[in-house]
Order: C-alpha cells, then structure tokens, then sequence
C-alpha cells in the first residue's frame, strides 16, 4: 500500500510517500512544495492545490496522512498554515484519498518511541527507516516522511472499527 | 457589478450576492451553507467547496470579498475556520474571481460608520440598505451581506493601484 505523507504549511510543503510492504517500507520519492511570499495568499494556496494535484495522479497514493497543527503563538502563521490545511485535506478529499490526521506527539512517538523527541532524532530516526542515502531536506520534507511512516504503523488500529464491523 | 460576499465558517458558511450600480445596490440571493457536526472535517470541506462552485457557476460574480478572522481565544474553532477560510478563498480563485479580504473593523466601519458597532447594528443597516423585507437569517449571512456592502464601497480604492498605472 502507498502513504502520502504532508507536513502542511503555506510557504512549504513537505510531502513524502512511501510503500508499505508487511513490515518493509520503501521511499518512492519525497520534496517540498513551495509558493513565493509575495504572491497572493488565493493564489499559492491553489499552486499548492494544483501541485499536491499532480503528486496524487502521477504516484496514486491509497492513504494521504497529515499532520495536525501545532499551534505556536504567532496567529498569522497560524491562521495561513490552517488555510493550506484546509486546501491539502480538499485535495486528498477531492481525489479519493483516505484521510488520516496525526498530532506531532503521536508522530514522534512512533517514529522514535518518545513523545517530546527533538526534531534531530525524527530526522535521523527516518532518514535510518528509509534507508535514504543522506537526511531529507527541508525539515518539512522529513516531517512528511514521519507522518507516513507513523500512519504505515497506526493505520491497522485506526482502521479497526471498520474492520471488527 | 456583482458581489459575492462571504462569512467563513466550518458549520456555517453565510453568503450574500448583490448587484451594484453607481450609488444603487441590489440583493440577488443570500444564505448559508451548512455541514453536519458529525462529518469529518475534509467531507465538510468538500461540501463547501462544491456548494460554493454551485454559487459561482449560478450567479457569476465579479468579485469575492471575505471576512478576515477575527481571532478567538478557542484555537480549535480558529484552526477549523482557518481551513475553511483556505476553501473558500482557493473557489473563488479557481473560478477566476477578484478576491478581497476585508476585517471585521472594515466592514463595521463600512456599514454603520463606526468600527466597533455591535452585531445587531449592522444586522439593521444592512437590512435598510439593501431594503430587505426582513433581517437575514442566521447573523452568518446579514455578515456575508455585509462584507460585500463594505467592497462595493471600498473597491475603487481597492483597485486604484491597478487604475493608476
């Protein structure tokens, strides 16, 4: 099964995706979407749509995993960061992907067994996962590889009550 | 010149359509959208992205103008209305209108000539100005009357560095 992981953010994206073989796992390709700052929010929002648009058709991902806001003190950030949310989830939605949401701690804890890791050991923790050749960069692309790699290992329980249906 | 005006929301997306000639204005349709509590969020979106294309397609407007939040102390409610804000904004541009963003101190301003007005002030004047037979209903869509109210007033100078060239 194939993950498409996304680190959400208006100026970058950080998008992973990944195949999920039983207990084996292998990146099939993984970068960074990024819109200019001084173009107008309608329109990086729908470069960042359009963009996320083409990964989905060109690598047709069964699972799109996303991470949660963590919400820091600066409401502007904030604010543009949860409209490119709005504008990635639509994209899994509008393309028929499953949609799963994972809060940084949960994403943490699975990729390095610790809740409160820094973002080092995530980076290095995927970067050793995934057998890459040298760590992901931005750290948004790293985050994206996380968040896939945390649903490759939650999805079987959060798909549990429709199985057990 | 028509207007769409939008008051973003998850729940409650309010919408009002009016038409303006030199000092004249017109309702042609308001309302609201709304999503079911118990949907996830990326369906919710969805149904605000297809009833807002609906709109366009219906009436084609020139314009879109729509509230900016108006930061809350709830982080949860911010973040969803965030997501939603980033829909709407993503239909206008993707139906090729002229998107404007106008605060809350703006519209108020706008509307009854004073920034911090209540609710139930601009309720009022909007109800007179656009001669309506009765307040909008729920305040979502006297809200979304009003933001278009506000860019039918402050579109020329809105639009001046453009004209200016």
């Amino acid at each position: 099964m194939r993950i498409l992981g996304i680190d959400p953010g208006l100026a970058t994206v950080g998008y992973g995706i990944i195949d999920v073989y039983g207990n084996r796992m292998h990146a099939v390709d993984y970068g960074s979407i990024l819109t200019p700052a001084g173009m107008p929010t309608h329109k990086r929002l729908n470069e960042i749509y359009r963009a996320l648009e083409e990964l989905i058709k060109k690598y047709q991902p069964d699972d799109m995993a996303v991470e949660e806001l963590f919400w820091n003190t600066n409401q502007t950030t904030g604010i543009r960061v949860s409209e490119a949310r709005g504008i990635i989830l639509l994209a899994g939605e509008r393309n028929s992907l499953n949609i799963f949401e994972y809060t940084p701690l949960q994403i943490k804890q699975a990729i390095t067994g610790y809740g409160r890791a820094e973002k080092k050991q995530v980076i290095v923790m995927v970067t050793a996962l995934l057998n890459l050749p040298a760590p992901p960069k931005p750290d948004d692309t790293a985050d994206a590889l996380a968040v896939a790699i945390c649903h490759s290992q939650c999805r079987a329980s959060r798909l549990a009550p429709y199985y057990n249906n």
